[in-house]
């Protein structure tokens, strides 16, 4: 019984923490901007300018939207094998969508000198940074995913 | 004793699907090189001038050298615990280093106007085409990869 009840607390734990990061993630890659005037051309900075960045902020809503979700479902002993499956489902969008705006925010930061593409962070620091945040967060959150499926394959299967 | 043949035997085709398509990935990209000249200015195109496919290359080799080897481990039942944490391992590398790729592919293909980053595969076409293909072939290993954990949670664990 207190094996159970130490399980849930610990489950339970791990999925706020993963709805923080994930909500943390969108709103602060959502409200990231910045602009700046380079002779006569205007660099502005924004996600939706960037697809690779606007799937990881539809990616990182859904994920915050469900772990809210299962916050009420994973009490319930008869959703434990679907919300196995879904957990893993989120992982993979995590996984999948921190790689995707990872690797486009490093042509961002370092450019490509073999395709002509120049570095804009020096120009749109605000922007880049907060960017680098949202992709931390989103980072966390998709390793508590992880820890959550490993936990839970740990405890129900292989025990 | 049937079903357990069948099972095997349907394990195994999907394990030399993965090895076939992510060999395939590596060699594919690997091999991928073009060249133009705009104006006076030489545009080259191998998957080592970006990360991204340099990450997607090791990601591939790393994934075909562990499908190979798990072809003679995941007849051994004593193995299969670890054989699926492992099977999950490289499912998460794939994901990442397709959905990576992928989206500096996409800088590649319609470049970022809001950036100041020029499309290139209307110079480098042969390279673009080569680097497609791989990146198909990497998403139906990353694909195989989810059927191969998948049917294995289905029939050890929830069976």
């Amino acid at each position: 019984m207190i094996t159970k009840t130490w399980k849930m607390i610990f489950t339970l734990s791990l999925r706020l923490l993963a709805l923080t990061a994930t909500l943390a993630a969108t709103l602060v890659m959502v409200t990231a901007h910045d602009s700046a005037e380079v002779l006569n051309f205007t660099f502005k900075a924004k996600y939706s300018y960037e697809s690779a960045f606007k799937y990881f902020v539809v990616a990182e809503a859904i994920a915050s939207g469900y772990s809210l979700i299962v916050l009420f479902l994973s009490s319930k002993n008869s959703f434990s094998r679907l919300v196995m499956i879904l957990d893993m489902v989120v992982a993979m969008l995590l996984i999948s969508s921190v790689s995707a705006a990872m690797a486009v925010a490093q042509v961002g930061k370092k450019g490509n000198s073999h395709a002509g593409w120049l570095p804009i962070c020096g120009e749109v620091a605000k922007f880049c940074n907060q960017a680098t945040g949202a992709l931390i967060s989103g980072l966390l959150a998709a390793i508590i995913y992880l820890l959550i499926l490993i936990y839970s394959l740990h405890t129900d299967y292989w025990s």
